[in-house]
């Protein structure tokens, strides 16, 4: 994205200086006259792209908003509600409900699926996909959907989400138009700046992973300069800016400028569905998410799964000051975050943010005419610096700036029908953040949960895998060295495999890549 | 086909009518003289497209054919053996088989239906339709596929089977690559003179039933002039040779000439599925059969049912003199027709042809080197014609003629390898060959066979229809005006049905035409 050797007449250069001057942040040229003509050049690339009034709006917003935050809780906690039924359901049954009320629910959550594969047939629904991190805790600097989380397959977490795609585009084809053209799903992904070509390149060597290169789009997040604690740009050397990713809520400034929405309409994409590349279980266009957000005429939705342990640290979706958000585990007294219903004890706020939403397109459109509200959040860091008066740089060991982030969830309050939609979380999300070892969301726990819902799909059509027990639901059931994988390819959420599998057995080691592999693995 | 206004010169007519008079047939140009420039040019037309030579050779064959099989027919049926098992297999099982056998016949049949699915996703198989028929029988000039035999749908016979082909088509593709395009299955339609044209309208009327219509061919079936007993062509006026079509085994020499052969090779097909229009149950394209037939290395396959009464008057495959050929219900003795098998006790002639035949390209395109060894039937007709002393045109109340047929089945002797399957014939064979309520082969029996099936469908995938007894197997068992109907585009062969409606009913009226249907008529 660097607009190689930008020259400057003398005139421009000098009205440069002085709208940099006349907004607090004339230091930036402090070294400029001691560069070369080529580190000039590369620091003028920096400069005239960051829009500095904009800066200064967003670090006054978030010092502010910061303020508030810091207010007592008594007083900022009495804002906070739980989310109400108009915009609230659930794909689960509770172990009270009645045979009649798990049929009535089964049949609601089919209606939701039949209605989100029918619009996936009509081409109306793309996926966007947040990738732009690096595997930076898990020991490696290639982009995270890259990593290897050693399913018998060895498939990256990027081949697993494309193999999802590939079978919601054949299911949907059912629902399509015999005469219609193949069923197709756009997938835009999201890098950085420091991920982009690594994941194009990726994607090249995979050969897309079966998927049409043409229905894959790369684009990159947007970055904002780093701040000292007074709001000052902070110089990392005498010639360069020091720039951070803008946060996940960077996708709507994006998808708006780096010609996504434009894509979209192009192709009639009318509904998104948007994940973080680290859920090895996200369903990625999840028909369900897509029918229930539709049928409510929802234009910003966000899937979330339950919070039982009141001491997990997760955001969760809920109403503060009646703006649909969400509330940081840090954020709120050990009191209410253990706050239980009357009615069925379970976690009064249990809605647990996972970085899963449905957009409309026309909320995407929108957003422009409310990005100005948008509210950054501070992230102090230990960001190197140049000393302004000795021209030496500095590597902190304290924090010593900011990184100004905004989340996806900071659109909520501007939705103008908003919905919240409860999963199991056993079946959607597994999240991938620490190193291997650690025990918890790291590539261990990834592989396991995986490989225990493809076991679950096969009982589930009165298949079994030799050597696992009947019926099992929680993924420790599973023993750990269980040589057997399902290709989402094969099955998305464990339909269509009753016709082959009913009755019969598979014997591990059996990695099931194909339809054909199924009917092999099943002649025992 | 027929070339407008032959114009020959002099030399050229004379060298015409002499080819004619040395081959016997010179009283075809009795009446040239007589008839205007536009008559002449009208049998020109038909004279310089008849192969005399061959025609006298037909005949020739035909009648020596003939007197052999008037022979006494103690000597003619030595020669009649039944298939032997390396050229026999079957899809059902015996009551008296245990569970392992059900068991190892079940995983049979699915491998070859998986292999025939691979073939078909490879975009290697096609479909050779015979529909050259009228439904005279069943009191409508119109090409017998057009008939209505009153589904709830009202569906022509044309659009069950082309419903068939769309399935398939979607249950192939799972076994495709990925990035491949859409799977097609091209059809091939052999009409005849009157009816290829109503056929093509029927077929653009219905938007092709949603198939593409670059996918389907139309060709004509070709036609013989009909003979007096004696071997001499037949005027039916002073300038029109009378003609009929060449029997379904025309089909060989249509492939050939009318370019098919030339675009299934343009199009990379390796087998062709051939079927006759007037079985509402025909499994279009079947991939058991053509996995059957591709795993034996079949050339020419047949597909079968089982005779069970002795005094059904069918073809039965079986081997006469060494060679594979069908002989028919009346040219054996009753004792043979009820000989049977010691084993257990079923008919020892029991392959009762169903006109469905397996062909690879290769063995298609290798017929002319045989061609001319094939033997035609005489059908002895009333044949309208002229008589030669007199002029006038004779309408015959008794048999005065010939027509020349080839049948399908002529051609099994000259396969390298031949291969028999028995299916089941309440799930595949439901001829439509007479008037309604004549209560045999009626389209009452039609109607009646197509919706027990689906009835079955849907109870072999755990779903119940209201009013409907369970586990129904005999169409008879069916209340005569259920109002249920299931659209092969839903579901081939049962498959992929118990995601939706296991453990459900599906209340009448319901005529469930789509995926979206299905699940709507679930809902009860």
């Amino acid at each position: 994205m660097t607009i190689t050797s930008t020259t400057l007449s003398p005139s421009e250069l000098s009205a440069l200086k002085t709208k940099y001057e006349q907004l607090g942040q004339g230091h930036v040229f402090q070294f400029f006259d001691e560069l070369n003509a080529e580190d000039q050049g590369a620091l003028l690339d920096q400069l005239v792209g960051i829009d500095v009034a904009r800066l200064n709006g967003i670090y006054d917003k978030a010092i502010q908003a910061s303020a508030a935050a810091a207010s007592p809780n008594g007083e900022h906690e009495a804002l906070v509600e739980p989310l109400t039924k108009d915009v609230f359901d659930t794909v689960l049954t509770s172990d009270d409900d009645d045979n009649h009320s798990r049929k009535r629910k089964r049949q609601e959550i089919q209606d939701w699926e039949t209605l989100g594969l029918s619009l996936i047939a009509k081409n109306q629904v793309a996926v966007i996909l947040m990738a732009g991190g690096q595997g930076t805790r898990l020991g490696s600097s290639a982009p995270k959907g890259c990593y290897d989380i050693d399913l018998p397959s060895k498939k990256s977490l990027f081949q697993l989400q494309a193999e999802r795609i590939l079978r919601l585009q054949e299911l949907a084809q059912q629902y399509a138009l015999p005469q219609q053209q193949k069923v197709v799903i756009p997938w835009y992904i999201m890098t950085s700046g420091p991920t982009n070509q690594p994941t194009v390149d990726f994607f090249k060597k995979h050969n897309f992973f079966g998927l049409d290169e043409q229905n894959i789009t790369f684009f990159e997040q947007g970055t904002l300069p780093c701040l000292t604690m007074d709001g000052k740009i902070i110089l990392e050397g005498k010639g360069k800016v020091a720039i951070a990713p803008d946060g996940n809520g960077g996708i709507y400034a994006a998808v708006q400028n780096k010609g996504v929405i434009d894509d979209m309409k192009r192709r009639g994409i009318m509904y998104s569905h948007c994940y973080c590349v680290d859920n090895c279980l996200a369903r990625v266009a999840d028909p369900v998410f897509i029918g229930y957000c539709v049928s409510k005429q929802t234009d910003c939705g966000v899937k979330v799964v339950r919070k039982t342990q009141p001491d997990e640290p997760v955001g969760v979706v809920c109403r503060r000051g009646g703006r649909y958000g969400v509330v940081e585990y840090s954020e709120i007294s050990q009191e209410l975050s253990e706050r239980r219903d009357e009615e069925d004890g379970s976690l009064t706020l249990r809605a647990a943010n996972i970085a899963n939403h449905f957009f409309s397109t026309a909320f995407l459109d929108r957003v422009p005419e409310f990005a100005g509200e948008l509210e950054y959040h501070i992230a102090k860091k230990k960001i190197k610096h140049v000393d302004l008066a000795t021209g030496q740089q500095i590597v902190p060991t304290s924090n010593s700036g900011m990184k100004l982030e905004c989340f996806v969830f900071d659109i909520f309050p501007f939705a103008k029908q908003f919905s919240v939609l409860e999963v199991d979380r056993k079946e959607e999300f597994s999240p991938l953040k620490n190193a291997p070892g650690s025990g918890v969301d790291c590539p261990e726990t990834s592989r396991r949960d995986i490989i225990a819902q493809h076991v679950r799909f096969i009982q589930a059509a009165g298949g079994s895998i030799k050597g696992v027990s009947q019926n099992i639901v929680e993924a420790t059931e599973v023993p750990d060295d269980l040589n057997f994988e399902l290709s989402s390819w094969v099955s998305y959420a464990g339909e269509g495999l009753s016709d082959v599998v009913n009755g019969k057995v598979i014997v591990p080691p059996a990695v099931i890549e194909t339809r054909q592999d199924l009917v092999n693995f099943t002649q025992q």
